[in-house]
């Protein structure tokens, strides 16, 4: 079996390691490392629903993406300084937010709005994947505070399933899992897949960023992910668990 | 088998027109239809590339998408009023741009920039697939226009292969293809999958709008969107065929 | 007589052709031809008002105009990827709301909205005026739309008068109908006219581009400008007797 | 004749006033009043010209127009503070520089660039007018400067003509000269008429804001702005010659 | 004792002149230069108060600067156009907002706004400070005028102190009071102070903009700014004091 | 003594702790606590100067401060999403560069550009010092790294003193050291002060939150300041002695 540069195997993900309650402030809170990648997770719980929403007894869950100018090799220059949000930063924010959301009963959740932020404070790949994955903590936890302070009924169950996301692609030909940042310029095809607790999918996007895949290539894809995103389910239930 | 709305079998097209040629102004350009979502693609020919390109022999292909504030049934705010591009536009733009670099070698497109405008003037679903097989077709034109002009060398084939896309989702439990408006909103998973005139992936964009979807259901909205895909590809074949 | 590169005589329209009711999804449109000049004009209805006009027992309407970039020869950059609004757009926008609003009888149209777009697809000179002449008929269906709905009264008549508009301008000294692109770029005084159906003016915008104009010359473009809206007043009738 | 609120006839202007000189640091300035509305004008000099024209041997003449947040009645928000210019500004902007460059010969301007800035100290109607007269006289200061530094040669005359710009309307049926603000939100029609030393049109811009207009009205309209616009003449003369 | 270039000693203030009720149209204005730095200071007051206040019994004073283009000895560039505030503006307006709030007694000014205008219509240094200066004699007009009007109570005080600003500076190794633009750009610490009418510190900013400044030094800038706001105290109230 | 909420004295720094190195990717870096408020300074080495100091021999040292939105206790939106950066935001950023500015020999330094990132991970008062004396340590660290890169000669030393910042105020009357978030908004006197390590004043920011202060307070802030910025000293030198 190919060895990496990192010396994984090719089925191997990075090192993963989940900070909970790192944040004093916010409702719920994850440092998720996917080796280098760090990302601060913070879960905000607010009672109430936007307008658009109000009255229909079902809650809201979002979530926002960023990077700091120096989380990269090269300082890239802010987005509130530019004055505007660039497409791969919305396009990751709704991602994580539809990811989120395909795991919450938003009925059990009442008109209760949470906001997730997914604060890239180091990138070395896979920061949507890990943002994914330690965001799921957070929102478990500002879940189990507002059960506590009774905005959460003690006998609903707003998380249906539990989520998590990791990177595969195809390197010289080597299907391989959660791609480092040498390891995703080099990929010619580039898959982000995100995963339920139960091993349903919620979102597969796959991208030939050289050369077009066939559907061989596909399917082996998709099985490292599954196997990926059920080591990951196991990493978020040992974080959860600890108290 | 079910019938839908609209009297389509579950793996039926709807009417697809392409009209070439609308533009006087365009070096290429095809006004599209899959049945109402009606989207004007253009495609510019410029020498010269962006100056983090220049020098390296290569050319550029990019796209832009919009949609005009009444092409929906509801009149939306126009972006350039907001005075920011939504993340949903930045999205759809950056597939496009990506799906027609996947057929472009830009090699052989010299040091040249096309750029692609997909301008939305109906929208009744499927908008993101149906620019992006309009604008394979406005991309080739502009590339002929420029092997006229002598902007690409005679012996060059800048296109290595076709590519169009379709979107594909289950409804009520059933798989479908190209889903109008209406079908779009009731579905509970929705895929775009954007496929070469080879047959190969280019994109595939799984999201689970309401339940997680398993391996077969997956396997069976691919079936489904290559099939199409290749009707598609015969389409665009005549209307290049065409003079 | 002087011949106009396009054939024409100087009190020449170009070919003015009306599509009505272009849009499956606007209360009124019409997608409006002055020769290579084609806009694409909707009107859209909603019932109530801003909230500066509420309760007045008045209605109001307004208007946008925009142009796909690459609705000309070279392609401009959009707005909304600029983030701001060009004058000259802003400029049009608020011309074209002023001579629509001139023939609309806001207490007779109750308390509804009718905001109309204009959006040039493809630019050869007159896009303004095209565009008022244009969404006057889509007004006037959205009107009617209306009526049938019954947000408009059974014997309320919200428009008073027609409105069209053309543009006239001296060229090498002789004043000359409806320029064209080539023809508006060499024009020494360039002028829009809007005129209602009744010969009356709502706007005379009349600009010295190169050497200052006399009362003489105003005068004879004024001339030239009436009996060419008179044209343009039949077209519209036309139009919008057929069914 | 009829006697307006501030006692004028109707073809008399207001009081106009030209303090030349007013800014220490400006090429060229002037504070010119038209009754209580107050426009400080100023022209910055500036060797060179913009990228698109150079080497073409002609100067760039250009303006921007501003109303400070309390010069009206009500104070409205900065432009600045809200992120955007809008529409109404952009128009006058470009009115007043293409106003100014209808007198200049750019060709004998030499490469040079001449920025006029109007802002509004206080607003009683006409500004836009006001600040036309008096960006001429801030412009033809900043020639001379520009000619005492040797950028413009001893023989040439960037200025063939003067300019100045006048407001007329229709109130109660009867045209009046230089409206102020409470006559101004009262007019069935409003124009504003920029005409040279020479008694040229450069500009002539009327708008029926009740009832359209006919013919025989916007002549007597016409007589009236020119008949002002000489007044104005011998104002910006005198204010010139003194020293 | 040390001349400066103007002729000053060092702890003399440049000559200092308000023009009280320069605007018609403001509840209160003051046109204030401190040589040639000159400030049109406006008051605007609406009774109410942002949403976040209502209902507290407590009024709302604040401020904005902003500078001319041409003020400055090189143009600079309208904050309108760059569509966005910089830094410095900001900075500055916060800082006249506190200075002022610093002697208002909120609770007698009732559920009242005061919104203060500073534009500086010329600028030699000391913009800042001459824009405290002038606002607070605009502020106390506008509470005049509210008073006058039973918008604030026959017996409220609102203004319980008066409030006066300075520059002082290091230049050479010497201490100097007011320093004009000249002597600003040289300054090896440059210090505003804000000091009310009874001598006490609302703000004092010290900088060192070359070598960081000591104990011993810090306290004889102090000593003549305070000097220097007592004869700006006095020249306020003489402004006051006419009628 | 007055004891204080969390037991500290008046006159007692909260702890403080250094992380430096926390980051893999920039030149310089350091994690910064003062309590519980945490921020992530960043130093980002480029060669080179902006255009505007290209060829003079100097460097250039600038910093950026923002906010992650959940620092604080309620989740502030972000400023991209805003689109503009807020003042307080901008205000702080120019400190921190003036800041280190003052300690820096921009000769020294050569034509090389440090950038610095102050982001603050929490809030719990004091972010703009704690980012200043963070900031130090990634700056020294950044400017070693360029050292060893041969960007900035061996005999160079661009530091010519250290820089920290502590705040200090007023409550209930007493003079206190390090203003955790609730005594921030108790304060009547708040103020930041910069000094250096040989104990000069770089930066000296009183601000009367509530009444006016006098000459004795003002005193014994600034013993306080002086005495906790030694401490301060201290600490950025262990940090920066350890390997």
């Amino acid at each position: 079996m190919t060895t990496r540069k990192d010396g994984r195997t090719t089925d191997q993900l990075r090192q993963v390691t989940i900070e909970r309650g790192w944040s004093d402030q916010a409702e719920g809170s994850a440092l998720i490392s996917y080796g280098k990648t760090r990302v601060l997770c913070t879960a905000s719980f607010t009672p109430g629903v936007p307008r658009w929403l109000t009255g229909k007894g079902r809650g809201w869950v979002t979530a926002e993406y960023a990077m700091l100018p120096r989380a990269t090799n090269e300082r890239s220059r802010r987005e509130s300084v530019k004055g505007r949000i660039g497409g791969r930063t919305h396009e990751i924010s709704r991602l994580i937010g539809r990811s989120l959301r395909a795991v919450v009963d938003t009925k059990a959740l009442g008109e209760n709005t949470i906001m997730i932020d997914c604060d890239v404070l180091q990138a070395d790949g896979g920061t949507r994947t890990a943002s994914i994955t330690g965001a799921y903590v957070a929102l478990a936890d500002a879940i189990e505070w507002a059960r506590g302070k009774g905005h959460v009924g003690k006998n609903s169950t707003p998380l249906i399933d539990s989520v998590s996301a990791v990177s595969v692609g195809i390197i010289d030909g080597e299907p391989m899992l959660d791609l480092a940042y040498v390891e995703d310029v080099r990929a010619e095809t580039d898959m982000n897949v995100v995963v339920t607790g139960r091993g349903l999918f919620v979102e597969v996007q796959g991208t030939a960023e050289g050369a077009p895949f066939d559907r061989r290539e596909l399917d082996s894809l998709l099985d490292l992910a599954v196997a990926g995103a059920a080591e990951l389910g196991d990493i978020q239930r040992n974080a959860l668990a600890a108290s």
